[in-house]
């Protein structure tokens, strides 16, 4: 489908946006069914932190606007809103009354191999690490060289996600998804406070966890809670849940919980 | 001037271009002089560098090539090159076959006060600090949230820098320039191994200082190295050097050593 940028329909951008000049922005990947942006209240609150925690004001109930009438065109796919802090001349210093640009790309839903929800995938080990940076922790910003080398170091259908560690070697992140680990019936993620991508899946998850009783903990992992793990999964906004049957020398099989959040999951795209 | 894209005027971009999407690329930013790029073979050569270690695989032949001709139609001013991995769909993984893209933009040369170079500059203390990332350390690459965020810390013009450390408190660089100590007639600059930006003036300046008979130290600094310099400057590829006069409590005056390699750099510049 036709990208938009600033509500007009166009397929290309000034070249003095900051997006380009510095990855100064922000951006969020978002699942459509049926006309209707998933997790939509997750993504725009993301998208606010981000642009508190970089200072960029843009108007959020343009945005919420635009994402739904985009969706409602789109009808079932992917929808990349990318929010840049908008465009300026050379120099880090953004110009006073910059105004922030709205890019919405659609595409159609990736066609993963119905095996990766039904019997798992394998997790590739990178070696690229991913940097401590507690300003930018958590946040899906444009910065992401790390993503992009650490996607490049395998090729092919075997791996179908890569897991990230950080530099002092906590485990933290697929590269385009969030690690859980399921021990003794308890549910434990990365603390993303130093680096990472807070996704909307695992926040969603988190929620829907507790609201089931079960144990949920945010902390730092490492890699013998991996070796310790029952079972492990990866999630993200997109395709929900897969589970993780191997890393490395270690295997696993689909355990419970992971099934039962994974027809939670589900649940909380097509809501 | 007119910025050309592939070798051709443009003023927009293809809106799936990587760069935009996850600052996957490099830039060089060019003094031009009476039409001729300064420094060209040093910026060059770490535009080289940071296309290897990002496995870019670009034509340098040819951007040689255009740097010169579009440097020669600007006459006198900045030349901006970015060179992004290319265009790809969704995903991190780049597509096959992705052509880079070169983007030059021109400016004209900017307006500093003379004052900065002949007495100095104030260095603001920016608390944003700078992460360890060994992979993309010293390449002068798209992903540049933390210079954002630290060139926004302070307004108006009675810093004309700001000063930053890295994560572990050590003395890296200024937000858009290198820094240099004097101690005893010997040079000093920060290991960028972990962060940073490997200034194309930094390295002429390092190679000048040597072939001078200068002692010259690239090593880790500390705020104590700082506070016993005897002289401290400032450098990047379009200004040359400003001696520092003040960070924080701390005062100098314009040295005998940094007016020499100031001197220096003016030749370098408009060699």
């Amino acid at each position: 489908m036709q990208a938009w940028v600033d509500g007009h329909s166009a397929d290309s951008l000034a070249l003095h946006n900051r997006g380009l000049a510095y990855g100064d922005g922000l951006f969020e990947t978002i699942a459509v069914i049926a006309g209707r942006p998933s997790l939509l209240e997750y993504h725009l609150d993301r998208l606010a932190l981000g642009c508190q925690r970089l200072a960029i004001e843009a108007d959020h109930a343009l945005i919420r606007d635009e994402l739904c009438r985009y969706a409602a065109l789109l009808g079932n796919g992917v929808l990349k809103l990318i929010l840049t802090r908008g465009d300026s001349q050379r120099g880090y210093a953004a110009a006073a009354g910059a105004i922030p640009r709205r890019i919405l790309q659609g595409n159609p839903a990736p066609a993963y191999p119905i095996e990766h929800a039904e019997q798992g995938v394998r997790l590739f080990a990178c070696r690229t690490r991913l940097a401590e940076q507690p300003l930018l922790a958590g946040l899906k910003h444009l910065n992401r060289l790390e993503q992009v080398l650490a996607r490049a170091e395998w090729q092919g259908a075997e791996y179908a996600e890569g897991l990230m560690l950080d530099v002092s070697g906590r485990v933290i992140e697929g590269v385009y998804s969030n690690l859980f680990l399921v021990r003794n019936n308890a549910l434990l993620t990365a603390d993303l406070s130093r680096c990472g991508v807070a996704g909307v899946m695992r926040a969603a998850l988190l929620e829907a966890a507790a609201g089931e009783g079960v144990a949920v903990s945010v902390t730092d992992l490492s890699m013998a809670d991996l070796e310790q793990a029952d079972e492990v999964f990866v999630c993200n906004s997109v395709y929900g849940i897969w589970p993780v049957r191997s890393f490395a020398s270690l295997n696993w099989s689909p355990g419970p919980l992971t099934r039962k959040l994974q027809a939670i999951a589900r649940t909380l795209l097509d809501a």
